[in-house]
């Protein structure tokens, strides 16, 4: 209990990302003059949050399981590896129908300015699955930036092994973008990952 | 409880003024990888934000008790009520430190199309505290939209009566504003609102 609940909420909301105090505030009137019925029921939808979504044990990503729906699906494929970031990456990847395999979230990525080194990427796990899963393909879907790229050489160079194939997602021109407005690195890119046609 | 917890919180957060689903979908993912603890508070700030805030029985603005901050204050002036829409509106005035008298909240803009008429302004209670509280003037300070107009015409209607003064906050050019940007009703208001200066 808060001697001002409104204050209260603004400071938790403001710490949202994206979200300012003035933001913060106007969703606190917002829900102040919404009917009672919504603020409790997403008062309780956060409680429940984290008590009933877990990471899956075996890949990371968000579940009301001990095994998420993907690890215990029978009619994924077996025997590759698809390496993500963050959970929404997944959730991407899985409305684009591109991927057929399991998943493994890291949850974090190679980031030596906010700390997170080689140990924090915690790959004892995936290492395990690779062998116990009798895993053929490690595709890894990290973001193209500075840290998932990192995070992408990091993995590349610790799970190399005879039998192992690890992959990297392309990186170019997006589908209808224009190469007028596309940045160096990208368009060095486009280059550098060229297809045959002949 | 719900079946997908998560897909719950997005449903309920893409309901919040400017929150699209993508943006509930990225708050809902930055709450499922922040501390429980952050998830937890936030939502007993909103299970106790209705029930702990309840509005003024006096004035309509917001209180933890049954009369609030400003009724209860001894030092504001008596004998002035000023007329806000919104309790935001009654905060923006009280920073400004421009009126020092009481206030009533109507909570609400004439606004015919959204099915507030004249009776859901429920005016019965601001009629009745001028009587009682001896009230000389009221400063009607609803917004400068075409609802905040009408209801300032229609309050200064209602409430005309024999020695009680009822005026309208000032409408013009805001400080700093250009008049090159601006616009034709705040422009000709301006002008009618003009001041002697001689």
């Amino acid at each position: 209990m808060s001697a001002d609940p409104i204050a209260h909420l603004v400071r938790l909301l403001a710490r949202l990302p994206g979200v300012g105090e003035r933001t913060a505030t106007r969703l606190t009137h917002y829900i102040l003059a919404a009917e009672d019925e919504y603020a409790r029921a997403l008062g309780a939808a956060l409680v429940e949050l984290h008590e009933l979504v877990r990471p899956c044990v075996v890949c990371g990503n968000y579940s009301t399981e001990e095994r998420c729906a993907i690890c215990r699906d029978p009619q994924r494929q077996n025997g590759v590896i698809c390496v993500v970031a963050r959970v929404p990456d997944l959730e991407a990847i899985e409305r684009s129908g591109s991927f057929r395999g399991r998943y493994h979230v890291l949850h974090r990525l190679l980031s030596p300015l906010d700390g997170v080194g080689p140990e924090e990427l915690q790959l004892e796990g995936l290492v395990a699955r690779i062998k116990a899963e009798g895993i053929v393909e490690v595709v890894i879907a990290t973001p193209l930036s500075v840290d998932g790229e990192a995070t992408a050489l990091y993995l590349a160079k610790t799970l190399a092994s005879p039998g192992l194939k690890v992959s990297r997602i392309a990186s170019g021109i997006p589908h209808g973008g224009e190469l007028e407005f596309a940045d160096q690195v990208t368009m060095g890119r486009a280059f550098h990952g060229r297809r045959d046609l002949s």
